[in-house]
């Protein structure tokens, strides 16, 4: 009553509804957008740069609660293993846009704004250029499938029985609840410690 | 003219269906797959074990592609990483049921199996049972985030102009095309050799 109406279209409203139907579906299309927002396909492509836009908006958002200050903690493999942290727990809420957004290019600003640091935080402490990416890479990687990971039931091996599979049976028994934390952090514990031996194996002595 | 002709339903096709659709849409049901097979949607619930059945069918289907005999090699940590690499090439051929698989539970007899064997193995060289299952699904994590990046387009970054992104134009230029194989395997000997640190750290002797 004399309020303005929220409107129709918004880019944030059509990334929201974006990152939902990919929550659903594990896809979406710009005509279902539209549909959803109650508004025909060609207004939706008036506000984005076409589905491809969308795709760069769903990173953007989710890569927006990726803590970045992390980036500044000193020494640089407490800082790496802080944003690592922070950008799976960013992914965890959104495990089916996953496949999408790795295999998209990216393209955000925003987003390559935030490669930018990390790799500048590496090169920094003396990391090869060579090595940058690969090590980059390599902790995505592991950061995006430990999300998926957090999506996974608390049951994820169900045996028909423990005879079958005793050495599993065994394994399972003695792990907790907390499988996926342990596993993720197991795991970049190794990744950083690699990192610094390839670190030390270049010779070079970190400015930092 | 007098050949028998191929039934319609199996399970075999009706796996081959399912696998397609989410290759295709990120998604299947099984009213799809009746549709694509032409058949009735009661028909194809004739010959599975409902939709998680047809989900364990393809996860079958994809870990058959898993060289197992990997897992026999010596030493134990050679063994884990070939796996490693067989189990990333088998998945890089469906990267969008990836995140299917990864938040259902593990039922296929076969593929309890291979669990077994891998878990028979660390147990095997003196993993501590608490330490078997965070080891084995950070690499899968990491193999599963690396099979999904092998999905990814050539030129993964798409950066506006050198000038706004130095840093990361410069780590680029220095990766050839190369880069996700790099990225797996700098990432696997990473975790291999923090494997082989926690297996010490234990301080059982390994029995092979």
């Amino acid at each position: 009553m004399g309020r303005p109406r929220t409107p129709l279209l918004d880019r944030a409203r059509i990334t929201t509804t974006a990152l939902q139907l990919v929550a659903e579906k594990g896809e979406f299309s710009v005509p279902q957008i539209a549909r959803r927002l109650g508004a025909q396909t060609a207004s939706v492509y008036h506000h984005v740069d076409g589905r491809d836009g969308i795709v760069e908006l769903m990173r953007e958002r989710i890569c927006e609660a990726i803590d970045t200050a992390t980036l500044t903690l000193e020494p640089w493999d407490a800082a790496l293993a802080a944003w690592a942290r922070s950008y799976r727990a960013a992914f965890a809420a959104h495990p089916r846009v996953i496949p999408l957004l790795m295999t998209s290019p990216v393209r955000a600003p925003k987003v390559l704004e935030q490669y930018e640091r990390a790799v500048g935080l590496l090169l920094a402490v003396g990391f090869a250029a060579e090595d940058v990416m690969p090590a980059l890479t390599g902790l995505e990687n592991l950061v995006l499938g430990s999300a998926l990971d957090l999506a996974a039931p608390a049951t994820m091996w169900e045996l028909p029985d423990e005879n079958s599979t005793p050495h599993l049976a065994r394994a399972l028994a003695a792990v907790g609840a907390g499988r996926a934390d342990a596993a993720f952090e197991v795991a970049l514990e190794g990744l950083i410690a690699h990192c610094r031996s390839v670190l030390t194996a270049t010779g070079d002595q970190p400015s930092r």
